[in-house]
């Protein structure tokens, strides 16, 4: 199943998507997609439910997100192009719940920006609590799956002293969606391609086959250190191919168009604007 | 005023204190000390409001948080004893929202820990939005100040590979409390004082007066990079006297006791148990 919210900005709604296509309205269901009900997705189906019509806006399709997780250098190529080793261990950062955004919302370059990159990335979404939890029982933990694009001011995240949050946790930097996809229908992690273009030009193309944490692992991993909750978002890397990395290095501006995939998650389209 | 929210962990209540220290019962008048309601808590008062008996357990006197930041290495002592720079800017990182806990529940080391450590530090609770304000503006948007401790496990934050969010996020690593203290209560911020002590020995000692970046400081600087919303939480920095600084180094172990203060926000005590 796909489930999606649509709506005004702080007044999204619950919905699913039917086998047509179409958007479908859950709210008389559930109140939304957030604590509880993360952990019985499987009880909704569109069967019967209102049809909505038009092309409201989508919002990020989990709410109630206590953490806002990222997963550093989580691609051997994406390291290499960052010049950083392969981690030993996972690296952990947190972005903002406020960087928050629809899939289709504009990028807010923060002001005084020069260095905003994107990264398209495999995002989880926590179901049921975890902590101290094994490799091999992580994955009963996932409510499911969205493409997440993890923005980044390099400036703010490594030239401004400290740690990366500051470059991470700005408004607009964190657009999920358009679904949140169910593991039954997302399918097997490792055939997942992402992708990612500016203004039409090809710039990130990996598969999620080459992360070097797996998300059952990273899921494992930091349920050694915190509970993870019901609507936390753990963004799990992103392959080579960012602005950072290219010669010479290339940042959004004004009128840029972003566009990012996940094979069977859906697209995003960002365009990027002034704050 | 001093507010507080007290009852088990999960259903607390909202509550004041009044003139002669007891606690009165505001959840009559408010849904939770959160979002809106922070931006007007003068509203408030204890007077004819309901006395609650007994010694409920006290919580985070402030809901709905979306942010728990930490402002890293703020008082040139301790940032000596850590053997790090003053910083040209504000060290920003993340403490998970889960790591929140009660001023006196208890400390729990996660397991595998052995480097758990304590840091005294005034937190500030923002109450209206703030995006771009000038340090001049900046005390405008507080709604109080209270107690935090930033909880650490340093081979988590140090040794670990990559970023401080692992070994400050894990779950009871926020006691904050016991009290949120509006800012016409709480007085000059610099004549606040810290102090903290492990089994009944002094620890840490030291004045909000020697914060490098102040108050008013590190919100104008947060709020260039993301808006800050009410019930955010801002950890501003911790003094001298933490156990890693000490030769050899101290960290918290099972039936330890840590009690710490601020002048005129209250106390806190906590029983360090293994998880």
């Amino acid at each position: 199943m796909k489930f999606v919210r649509f709506g005004p900005a702080g007044a999204e709604k619950p919905g699913i998507i039917d086998a047509e296509g179409r958007l479908r309205d859950l709210s008389e269901e559930m109140d939304d997609l957030s604590g509880i009900v993360l952990t019985h997705l499987d009880d909704f189906s569109p069967e019967g439910m209102p049809v909505v019509g038009g092309n409201p806006r989508l919002g990020v399709p989990v709410a109630g997100v206590g953490k806002f997780i990222g997963i550093g250098l989580n691609y051997s190529d994406h390291a290499a192009e960052a010049r950083m080793d392969i981690p030993a261990e996972p690296i952990v950062f947190m972005k903002a719940t406020s960087s928050l955004s629809g899939p289709h919302d504009p990028i807010r370059l923060p002001r005084g920006s020069v260095k905003t990159d994107w990264e398209v990335e495999l995002g989880v979404v926590i179901g049921k609590p975890a902590k101290y939890v094994s490799a091999e029982e992580a994955l009963d933990h996932v409510a499911g799956y969205m493409v997440v694009n993890d923005v980044s001011e390099r400036a703010f995240q490594i030239e401004r002293g400290g740690q990366w949050t500051k470059g991470k946790s700005c408004d607009s930097f964190g657009p999920c969606g358009p679904w949140l996809v169910t593991p039954d229908e997302a399918g097997e992690i490792t055939a997942l391609d992402l992708s990612l273009s500016v203004n039409g030009s090809r710039m990130q193309q990996g598969s999620a086959a080459n992360m070097i944490f797996s998300v059952a692992r990273i899921i494992s991993y930091l349920s050694q250190m915190m509970t993870l909750h019901p609507g936390d978002i753990i963004a799990t890397g992103t392959p080579a191919g960012v602005g950072m990395g290219m010669v010479p290095p290339r940042f959004l501006k004004p009128g840029d168009v972003v566009e990012l995939s996940i094979s069977g998650l859906g697209t995003q389209r960002q365009e990027v604007v002034s704050d």
